[in-house]
């Protein structure tokens, strides 16, 4: 049975401002309590139905973690999706160290991406594309948002992400790193030279990379729209920030191969 | 003023079934109404606030649609998305003939794509890249959920969508054509052989290609996933069905250069 006391901690946890002060976060769905039982982080509790608890027990007593068996009915009182799930893990926020000074691998640095479905998904395309690095603005959508965890998959667990101011940060590279950015005008990635490391800058959502990040950036590149017929030129405006990252990094990749 | 028989055709238009009854779709959102104002789709109404109106006059009458004024607390009453928008069209669901039997381009099939937001990227990737014809399989979403209007972002208005029964489709195709699918245990797509022409198939959600479309395919290809150092070779799972379809796409483009 869950206290009203357990009941309100969750809760508080939907929010940024109580995520900081316990430096605790929720991870929820079977899927997803599953990885973080696997990974490095420290879970402290799990709340889950009976069922699950039965299924999961070998997982759950390796792991030394405490649990509380609720009905589908509490879960509802502290579900963060819009329909409950079987289990929800309360865990620590880890404490994070500086970004990396030595670029030795492809790193994506986020200026400012604010929909925490496109976060999620960005860490889920750099999981598959073995991308360990992550860079958030400081003012990108939260990693620990609910509606980030729910769509990284658990891929978070998996990448380093850190948040900094992304203008120090660049400025403190060493001058030889490349720093890409993606701009309506820049050379076509499917012909451009891309280094094995360096930076790809994703920009906001609708104003893409601001004026600040831009003048760090080394080299401009595009994906061109195709075009088969020169008398019907009109095509969608630009492509999501997802869908551009996945892109991006799948010709990165290509080239390594 | 907005009567309440107008509010409540408005509001049926969000059920498919209504749409099916009535033959119309919703539009809203500044830019996908202008969009659809532009576009080859005969607009019935358009309702928004004075503003809007006074700012797209010219467009409103130079296409001679009928328009109403409203207040923003009017637009709350007939909305579709979370919060109003300054304008929504009512829109006819043009007729379609059935799908093209001669496959002279890349076509995009979907196998039972469930989730609006995907449908709509989905979309809008087909208009980047160039993808006049996208087929649905009759259990995918409604084209005309507003949802997927919405994550179209006017692309939908480009590209010719049927909805049909896809095996039938698949099975009246030449046996030249080819059909290309994404499988785990498929072709690297960076490295496969990749014909200008021919339907890539683009599967479920959460069980990816169904079996009896699978039988159809002549091409099995995949995206690899990067892994650098065999011994840490846990990865993402898989990815989204919007990215994959992105990441394909993007591949065929690239090699018709």
């Amino acid at each position: 049975l869950l206290s009203s006391n357990q009941v309100k901690h969750i809760n508080s946890l939907k929010q940024k401002k109580f995520r900081e002060i316990y430096r605790q976060f929720l991870a929820e769905g079977s899927k997803l309590v599953k990885e973080i039982l696997e990974s490095q982080y420290k879970v402290l509790n799990v709340y889950a139905i009976a069922d699950w608890l039965k299924q999961n027990e070998d997982i759950l007593l390796s792991n030394q973690v405490s649990f509380v068996e609720v009905s589908l009915g509490e879960m509802e009182r502290i579900t963060a999706l819009s329909s409950p799930s079987p289990a929800l893990a309360v865990a620590e926020i880890p404490e994070m160290t500086g970004p990396p000074t030595l670029i030795n691998d492809l790193v994506l640095a986020l200026d400012d991406i604010r929909d925490p479905g496109n976060l999620g998904t960005i860490i889920r395309i750099a999981d598959w594309f073995g991308i360990k690095t992550i860079i958030c603005s400081e003012s990108s959508v939260d990693l620990y948002n609910p509606k980030v965890m729910q769509a990284t998959m658990g891929s978070a667990f998996r990448i380093n992400i850190f948040y900094t101011d992304l203008k120090k940060f660049l400025s403190s590279l060493s001058p030889e790193v490349k720093i890409y950015g993606t701009f309506a005008q820049g050379d076509s990635i499917y012909s451009t030279p891309l280094e094995k490391q360096g930076i790809i800058i994703i920009g906001n959502e609708s104003s893409g990379i601001s004026n600040e990040i831009s003048l760090k950036v080394t080299d401009r590149i595009s994906i061109p729209a195709y075009i088969k017929d020169s008398r019907h030129t009109d095509h969608a405006e630009s492509l999501n920030a997802s869908i551009a990252t996945a892109i991006i990094c799948s010709e990165f990749r290509r080239r390594m191969g």
